[in-house]
């Protein structure tokens, strides 16, 4: 079945996901470290946009409030981070450059 | 700002999300017709590994679940439904071919 340009997205996130946390075990999950890079490298207009002060921080109140029992954040968890990243790029789109919640 | 491939891909998704929203008032928000244009036409792998019998129904009961007070689906909770459709883009790539969580 062909994909959608959407289904191509969905997989692009995954891929990247999978990329950052294969590097340590678990091998299907994010540690802090991970976590941080991937946040860093994939969404940098998100972290200067929210985080300018203390990106690694920032970063780590995410990994703290969605860490598994593992102490790691899956790719379930990863999409709720997302979903919140998103909101700052919907800002964007409609010329609002402020963090999370559109005003 | 030069934007990352997983930037575009953030892009990507609200664009879409956009030419759905915008068909019919609120014009940045999703109603019952437009989620279930936009679902059948950007995730039909999603659709025919969960809801082969009555994906109509299928998809009313993420409306129902997700509108907001307006009666519609906004980004933000959408982002909430997408990150709950990649779960299963996201067992095929790992061979497994249910619907939602991981076995």
């Amino acid at each position: 079945m062909a994909s959608t340009k959407l289904e191509k997205a969905i997989t692009g996130l995954m891929d990247t996901f999978h990329e950052h946390s294969r590097k340590q075990k678990h091998y299907d999950k994010l540690n802090l470290e991970e976590l941080t890079q991937y946040i860093k490298e994939e969404f940098p207009i998100f972290l200067s946009t929210c985080a300018t002060d203390d990106p690694d921080g920032f970063i780590k109140g995410f990994f703290d409030k969605y860490k598994d029992k593992d102490g790691e954040v899956s790719f379930n968890d990863c999409m709720t981070i997302i979903g919140i990243i998103a909101k700052t790029y919907h800002n964007r789109s409609h010329n609002d450059m402020t963090c999370g919640d559109r005003r």
